[in-house]
Formats: C-alpha cells, structure tokens, sequence
C-alpha cells in the first residue's frame, strides 16, 4: 500500500463518500440504462449488444470522479448524472474496441466474453461507434445539467479532446505501436496521459464545469489533481495485470506481458512500480490542498484507485 | 435522367450555384485539412491516416447540403465552413468502418485503397473514433460558427441523433442484418433513412440552424425536403452501384450484389427504381416550394445529386 509522502490530513468526511460510492454507482447505472435504447428498440441485436458492454458490473471509477469532484465543490448532485454517464459512455466504447482481434484481441472483460465474442465484430465494432456518439448526444440533450450552454459546450469540448487523436484514441495508436519496443519513462507517461489520463482528467473538470462560476483556482487543482491520479490509476493498473489474478481482475491477468506491450511494471519492475506509485498519489493529494477539507470526496477516491485490487 | 412530376421553375439563379461548387468544397476541405492534425504530430501514423481517409477527392455532397441551405436562407458563409466539416467527418469516419474486413471488407473507395488497406486495421479502426470525435469537438470549439450557444447545442444533438444506433450505426447494422434477405419496399426505405437519409437530414438542419432564427415554416419545409433528397440520393446510388463502372465510381461497383445486400434496384428492377428516383425527386423539390425562389441552390443542387454518375 502505497502512503503520501506528505501526511494529508483524512477528515472524518472522508468516509463518508466511501458510504455513497454504492449510490452513486446506482445513480450512473441508472442513467445509462435510460440512455441507452431498449433491446426491444430495433435495431434490437445493436441494443442488446451496447446494453451488454456498458451495463456489465464496473468500477464506475470516472463517473465517481465526476460526483466526488462535484461534492467537493458543493454541486446539486442531479446536474452530474448526464455528465457520469456520458464519460462512463466513452470509457465503454473504447474497451469496446480496443478488445477487437485487430487490437488486442481480448476476449474477457469485466468477467464476461468481450462483446465481439458475445456477439461478433461486426456488431463490436457498431456498438463502439454508437456509444461514443450517445456519450455527445447526452452531453447536448440532458436535462438536468448545468442549463449554462457555454458550460456545457465547454465540456463536448473537453470530452471530445479527451477522446480524440491527442487523448485516448491517440493514445491507443502510440500503444499498438509500441508493442514490442522499450519506452522511456518519459515516452510511457506520455503514452498514458493520452490514453487513460486524459479522460480521467476529463471526468475530474466535469465536475468542475458543472458549477455555475468554477473558481479559476479550483479549476487549475483540480486539472492538477486529475493528470496526476490519472497516472496513479494506470500504474496501478499495471501492478494488478503484473500480480493480480484473472478471477478478480474480471479480464486476463498478465495480458499487457503476453501483448509484450510497455508497462511500469516492466519498465522499473514491481517494487519500483509500487514506489513511483506512492510518488505520483502524493503529488495527486498536494494538488488538493488549496481545497482543504472540502476535498475530502476526492481524498477518499483517490485512496481507492491506488488501493483497489481490481 | 429523372424529371420532377410536378414542374418547379428553375430560376437562374439556379446555375450561379452550380458556379460556386467547386469554390464550396475547396472551403470545407481546407477547413477539414486545418481541424485534422498535421502528419509531424504525434501519434503520426493516426493523423497520415486521418488525413488520407478524409482529405481524399470526394463529392462533398453533404457538404454542399449545408451551403446550399445555407444560400437559400442567407446565412454568412463563414458560419457553414464548421458546420459542413463536422458532417463531412462523421460521413468520413462512417467510409472507414463500412469498408472493414468484418463489415463490407471494401479494398477500394474514392479511386485508392481503403483505409484498412492502405494502413491496418487497428489503425482504421481508430481512424474512424477520432474522425468522429473531432465531428464533435467541430461543432463545440469552431470560433466562426454561429455563436448562439443553444443553436450549437442543437446541432450537436442533431448530430448525434444523425449518427447513433437510430441512424447512421444503426442503418449499418441493419444492413448487414439483411444481407441475403429481402426486404420489403417499407423496410428499405427505412433502413436508407438510417444509414443515409438521417445524415444528409442533419446536413440540411445545419445550414438552417446556422440562421440567429430560423422560422418553423422553414425548418418544417427543410426537413420535408432533406428527408426525401437522402432517399433519392440512395437510389441514385443502388442505380449506380447496378450500372455504373467501378473506375468511375472510385470504388467496386456490383459490391452490394457481391455482398447480397438488398438495394432499390434489386427489389423494383432497375427502369422502376428510375422511376421511384423520379417520384421521390419531385417530392424533393415539392417540399422546396414554400421557400420560393430563394430554394434555387438547392433545387440545383438536387439535380446535380439526382443526375451524378458516380
């Protein structure tokens, strides 16, 4: 277990978000499940499928973000739910495709066959396609979002940087190409930033831009706080595929070594890993320091992501 | 060649558009070359890619949808360039996945290889997510855009709509369902109505929410008019597909036979589906007729979609 190098001080507020991760988990299933057509709504073989990749139990890692940074903000919790459920939309999509046998032909995820082997490829390759369109059709079409319209374009912005060829679909390319090669520390940080990074730094200014008036300041922590857990969250990504067991993990362990892809665990080995870890969590804490105690949420959820073992 | 049913005055201001064609797509391409990063950024490989799918010599016709409309209300020009760009990538992206191994497994498109060919598949496959992603971030960050933010908004959700899984993804899905089967007349045309018409729709909406206030009687009439033009583009296309070359095509001709898709000119024969051309052309220019005059480049317009021969 990694600890902060500087000591945070944990509120007893802490724990409270731990009570609501359960709640807010429901909160977001809630709003996928009514986003997302019914199996019933041809083409039905195509809702099927999309209900299948997204409603599959998850960690729900980034929408909880959404609501911790909007509970450290002082957020009405009802103007979170479209912007959750639109990040947790793209992060589906992209498992969705990334597992394609062109990718990396994965064929369990989340504890169950991938979807292109539940269904086909062709129907994986759509079911992508069509979650990342719903995760903008959300973002314009909610409701009960924040009803200021530049904040919400800002956000499809920040959403589609995010997911695009800069962020995470970019990401995914230096990835594929990097199979076989030694990264740097520097050019794996980099590679991450993009690809799993970029939207977890998303979901944290999601939260941010829900507010009416977001401080300037918040909004520079937050952004801080968000680059560097999105690190923490990849490397321990990389410690659980390196030791952790397929059962829990929920898809196959040891799959990034089998890809020969460039983990941090194979760069600097798995205490090493577990170091950089605890360096990079510290400095996502710091960052939270001009918010004081409000947040507390993030504290909590932050300690969950590097401390999670699956 | 089809003729109206009903006889619509072509005004001369009808060929002035014509003229101004050529001028229209160097407009949205060099929009479309300016939001695509350059081939030196990284990943390099993912923005060649993008590049070649996109920037490679095509109709424009959606494009050209947003112009023409954009000309029959008098909207400023500079407002359409993001607008049509936004289209023209989610029709771009939609090329790259139809043309994959495991849904139409097309080699050729626009006279060169496809995409999957001329790179990999996992490249194309990520070619077409941030082609739609930049769609997206189009219509959210593009400065010369109409700046009503509601009417952005709009158009986001209209494209979305356009493309999810009760559009475009979802027309594709359909087709590859119905390959080998027969569709009814119903069917088809409703299955076209997803995987073309809902887009080339969207097209039309975006010139007519460019305006600060767009009338309803108008939007009424566009939306009339952008329905049926989507289908008369689609059984131009099956006509074309039936008789066509593939040299002049730019891709196989005969595919959708290879394929046993069901098409108009396989259902009604190939003189009747001229002759449902010709009907669903005339209730084009019908739904035209409460704009008056000021619809001519749109009237030329579908001429030109009605009369192409590739």
């Amino acid at each position: 277990m990694p600890s902060p190098s500087r000591s945070i001080k944990m509120p007893d507020a802490a724990s409270g978000f731990t009570t609501r991760i359960s709640n807010y988990r429901e909160r977001v299933e809630t709003a996928l499940a009514r986003w997302m057509p019914d199996e019933t709504d041809a083409p039905e073989r195509l809702h099927a499928a999309m209900r299948y990749a997204v409603l599959a139990p998850g960690k729900r890692i980034r929408p909880l973000l959404v609501y911790a940074t909007g509970e450290t903000l002082g957020v009405p919790v009802g103007r979170l739910d479209g912007p959750a459920c639109a990040i947790e939309l793209i992060h589906a999509y992209s498992l969705v495709h990334d597992d394609l046998p062109a990718m990396d032909d994965d064929d369990l995820r989340r504890g169950r066959p991938t979807c292109h082997r539940a269904y086909d490829e062709a129907t994986a390759i759509l079911v992508g396609d069509a979650l990342q369109t719903l995760a903008f059709e959300v973002l314009a079409r909610d409701h009960a979002m924040i009803a200021n319209t530049s904040r919400r374009l800002r956000m499809t912005a920040i959403l589609a940087r995010a997911g695009g060829s800069m962020g995470m679909a970019g990401g995914q390319m230096v990835d594929i190409e990097a199979q076989g090669k030694k990264l740097e520390r520097g050019a794996l940080d980099n590679m991450h930033a993009m690809k799993t990074g970029a939207l977890i730094r998303a979901a944290v200014l999601f939260g941010a831009h829900s507010l009416q008036e977001p401080r300037e300041a918040a909004l520079h922590a937050l952004e801080r706080f968000g680059t560097r857990i999105g690190l923490a969250f990849q490397i321990q990504d990389d410690i659980l595929d390196a030791s952790g067991d397929s059962a829990r993990l929920g898809k196959q362990a040891g799959a990034d070594a089998a890809h020969d892809k460039p983990t941090y665990t194979g760069l600097l080995g798995v205490d090493e890993a577990r170091r950089a870890l605890a360096t990079v969590y510290s400095e996502a804490l710091e960052a939270l320091e001009p918010l004081g105690e409000d947040a507390a949420p993030l504290v909590t959820l932050s300690r969950f992501i590097v401390e999670r073992d699956h």
